[in-house]
């Protein structure tokens, strides 16, 4: 399919955005009139500079309150429509869209709306200008495709057709199922394209801030493509997305992220438009083309993590992990790299200079640069990370060396894909001198449960995506985590198979923990790495033997978590003592997590332990974990509110 | 009244929250149970670290979803309210805040309530406990303080009694009138106090992230408290205030914000308590003593700006301004201070060592230090401030020179109150040895019409009650307006006689004007100068002979405007010309608007024309403008936005 994006989508002026567009290979571009009339150059200037960048305006827009207005008003209206086709014409764009009257004194009849938009159409006509009818959600009168088509039907005028909008249906809790067989294809003039999250608020403020791209919300974007396409609709697919963190994030950045959701949003339609299954409304074929990626890996697991480190932090680090019961297993038989293990966990601390550990070390200090994921059939995974407009990474390789692909996450850490049949069981004897004797797991550590990262405000959207496109991940639901010097808000994404999780954390203040960490970082970075054990118990002594320093949690929390949940006073106080956060889920699935000190203020590891099934991350702790923390900082805490205020 | 703040509405750790209620000087507060939980000491230790800071604890709060519960839970919920009971003894506390029952499965039966309630309260008075019980906006059952009451006067228990919170009432459109006649004021157990913008959204999320203090928001809190008062309620005022932003605010900030805005309260509630008007429903006096101050200045004008600079921007400035048509109009009688002036328009370019203006160029480079406001009764105003919490300053002053009572504003520059009649009309002859032949006014300036003000992202409440408490203002409606960056959020307040106005100016984006602005000035800071002129075209030509240098206005805006009011071609030609934007409002009211360029990217003036009792600021405009400030930067943005992606 075509890809067009509206200007009022990208931030900055309209070089920016048309530029923006071309670098991320849309098609074309909608126009939003104020766009234009805030850019320093003419109409043909304009026009002339998308042309330039291989782009085609596809359509101008919005002309408003025209249809149904007292008729005083109508000679002026028309008046207006040909100051707008002028400047179409100036512009080279053929297609207007026109939304539905939102004026209180709209007329709420028909007839009157039919009988202007033929007027409109007769001259649209004789300016070889199409019209597109959009029905706003807010609309006064016309709120609904259905009534959009109604009236653009009685028409009956080949250059008047109907606009889609996904935001205007769905918010409405409408749908286009009956599209397909009530609206010829090609009466339908475009179709714009937006998700957003489920929010209980006005539709317009709704709209105006809170639109995003498809895959990043919560609308079922796909359901609303199906029946147009089956319809027979071939023309573009536009972006029309109005989100305030959109407005002030760099344009390429957002462009990238816009060609990705549709691309998503192709792929999410083709499964809709699949042969009908039992519980599905099944439409004939497209007439359009629709991306095709390979499948995502149905199952995954951490493989491992890397360290970027120099000699110093190397030795700092490797400290910090002995006493978490870690051990070097082995040095890299080529590179300056360091194997760190305990049962099923592997760590690899890359010290080795040219290297992208290096590099990202040089920017980010000491830091997890890499992240290896161990996936069925690595090649197909690679291709679909390309295709979804991924940059893949190819590192330096010695002898015998496998060459590992990989491709750059949105802060530009590595995500490895490391072939499970293929390389995963030979990867570290191959690589790795290993030690003799390994294989001590003195904390009975048995993977890494989960990865948290901190992400800096306004790219929590990005992450999201990336991880849904590309990887083929579900995003959980939002929480807000209180900490104490803000709100934290958190998003977990999931594998396929539930087995690999990366909950996403932003802050919007810049004093909280999550804050400091981007900042630290500066960009995203990993928060803390949370390792399973099946018997914290036991890891708990282990780490006291060993001198590792664990967040101390406070005594009030476990008065309050007896009688939360009828504890015998025996397992509270063993919990107390060890200093381990404790949830149970409605099922009776239980939740046991300790947390180590922080690595040098930047990441933390946390033992976990799962039992009955519980799927969480402790989302009930978080606020006394956050409080923990930032009790932890408190003495500096305290200067820098001094110095504040 | 007593004053009282709960816990929740400051950041930080629990000692960081009781210290800043204590330095604001707040009577009591109430303990949020989930503060507690995450203290790392004992109820006891904060029990004395209240104590210690001169504290009582008024309220430990929420007990939740405790009555008419399914009746196998009962008996845990009376376990459970004895384990608050211990708690409280710990702490120290009498009272216990119970909210009404939000969960899905809770009896729809005044009776069952009636039942519990009873128990509950027979039990607490064994322990000396009283139990306020609150109706929630979004209780599952009871919801309304009218309800609430129903089911606390039916019980009759000395010790169970209502607790009011104006945002619950409010939210639901409730209001308290009733509460005059039909609850004894004893058996208000406790009131809790919070303001809020009007939102469309669903009440809880509402109530979790945008409720504000008194003055901030728009609900009429004094409309509610009025009738308590009334009804003979003596307890303690105490802030409940869920905010984003406060949440990561410094917590002594917010501390003496919340104690203004209970002063506020006070000062307008006893407005509604005043002898019966016509248009207002009037109550008996009640038996407590309300906040009172003199009243703020009814009427007001600018006086001056003052700048920071030292020699060298005193120079540069100077130049600026000469462009513009000032002229130096005199040198200070003893300080390093050069006043220009044209028209009624007066800047004081203040360089003099050791004085207020140095600091200040130190911290925040070249920018306005201070504002004179012209008053009447300048001392009373003086005593108005002090009794809301402000900052008096008084400066230096030589021989023969007036002291001019000034104020802090919230980012530490200087409101000066220049009495109107004693001071104002030989203020400049006696301060400053004029130079003969002065007078000149080329650009044919009357006076200051607004100051907009750059404002840091979560200072907005602030500033507002500042001006609303401190001087009497009135704050007008928020204005989103798009800044090709990002959104910027505008509020002006104004003067009781409309004569002085400040559009503030936040930014959510760092990559705004805006919010360049804050970061230039490291705070708040003066963003543009607008001044009064009745011949806009003859200013713009004086300022085109004298090399000024305009912004460009994009020739599509004064296109579309043609359209849009139906204006002369002529017209928009010299408006085009000139580079003057145009606005008109419904009633006839034009404004045109002509803005400079920066003062080394800091703040630009504007020179406004009314006509016909324009009343705003040209919001209309405000995209065009962002846009062309935006672009007369686009080199340098283009460099940024690319060491961004």
């Amino acid at each position: 399919m075509l890809h067009a994006i509206a200007t009022v989508s990208l931030s900055g002026t309209l070089p920016e955005k048309l530029e923006a567009a071309a670098s991320a290979r849309f098609d074309g571009v909608e126009i939003f009139e104020a766009d234009l009339l805030y850019f320093g150059g003419s109409p043909e200037d304009v026009r002339q500079l998308a042309a330039d960048l291989g782009l085609e305006i596809m359509l101008f827009q919005p002309f408003r309150d025209f249809e149904a207005v007292p008729r005083d008003r109508l000679q002026r209206n028309l008046d207006r429509a040909e100051h707008k086709f002028d400047l179409m014409e100036e512009l080279g764009v053929r297609t207007l869209l026109l939304c539905s009257n939102v004026a209180p004194d709209t007329i709420q009849d028909d007839a009157v709306a039919i009988e202007d938009l033929a007027r409109l159409a007769e001259r649209a006509a004789r300016r070889g200008i199409k019209i597109g009818y959009e029905a706003l959600a807010w609309g006064r009168h016309v709120r609904t495709w259905k009534h959009a088509w109604r009236i653009v039907d009685t028409v009956a005028q080949p250059n008047l057709g109907l606009i889609l909008d996904s935001f205007h249906t769905l918010a409405l809790g409408d749908d286009t199922r009956e599209i397909a067989t009530m609206v010829p294809g090609d009466r339908i003039v475009f179709v714009q394209i937006a998700d957003a999250p489920r929010l209980e608020m006005d539709v317009l403020s709704w709209s105006r801030h809170f639109r995003c791209f498809p895959g990043q919300g919560e609308f079922d974007v796909a359901g609303f493509l199906a029946p147009v396409l089956a319809a027979g609709y071939g023309g573009p697919l536009s972006l029309e997305v109005f989100n305030d963190d959109f407005r002030a994030a760099p344009a390429r950045q957002t462009a990238v992220d816009a060609m990705r959701s549709l691309l998503y949003l192709e792929e999410r339609t083709r499964e809709r438009l699949a042969p009908p299954a039992s519980d599905k409304v099944a439409f004939s074929t497209p007439p359009v083309d629709l991306f095709a990626a390979p499948p995502p890996s149905p199952s995954m697991s951490f493989g491992f993590v890397e360290f970027a480190v120099d000699e110093a932090a190397m030795a700092r680090l490797a400290a910090w992990l002995e006493r978490l019961g870690f051990a070097a297993a082995g040095r890299h038989r080529s590179k300056n790299v360091t194997l760190f293990r305990q049962g099923g966990v592997n760590l690899a601390l890359n010290a080795e200079g040219e290297s992208f550990a290096q590099a990202y070390f040089l920017v980010h200090g000491p830091s997890a640069c890499a992240v290896g994921l161990e996936v069925e059939n690595a090649s197909q995974v690679l291709n679909r990370a390309r295709l979804y407009r991924c940059q893949p990474y190819e590192g330096r390789i010695g002898p015998n060396e496998f060459l590992i692909p990989a491709v750059r996450a949105p802060d530009g850490s590595l995500v490895y894909l490391v072939d499970r049949s293929q390389i995963a069981p030979v990867l570290y004897e191959r690589e790795f001198a290993l030690a003799s004797g390994g294989g001590a797991n003195p904390a009975g550590l048995s993977r890494i449960d989960h990865i948290s990262l901190a992400v800096p405000d306004g790219q929590f959207d990005s992450w999201v995506l990336f991880f849904k496109a590309v990887l083929g991940f579900e995003a959980e639901s939002v929480f807000d985590l209180p900490d104490p010097y803000g709100l934290v808000r958190s998003r977990a994404v999931r594998s396929p198979d539930g087995s690999v999780r990366f909950p996403l954390n932003i802050s919007q203040s810049r004093n909280t923990a999550t804050a400091r960490s981007v900042s630290a970082y500066s960009g995203a970075g990993v928060q803390h790495i949370a390792l399973a054990t099946a018997d914290i118990f036991a890891a708990a002594a282990e780490l006291k033997r060993r001198g590792a320093a664990v967040l101390r949690i406070p005594a009030n929390y476990y008065d309050d978590l007896a009688a939360k949940f009828g504890l015998e006073q025996e397992f509270v106080d063993r919990l107390a003592a060890a200093n381990i956060l404790y949830d149970r889920d409605a099922g009776g699935g239980e939740f046991f997590q300790l947390y180590t000190e922080p690595f040098e203020d930047r990441f933390a590891f946390e033992l976990v332990e799962r039992r009955h099934g519980y799927d969480g991350f402790g989302a009930a702790n978080a606020p006394v974990r956050l409080a923990a923390q930032a009790q932890m900082q408190a003495g500096s805490r305290f200067r820098t509110l001094a110095a504040l205020t």
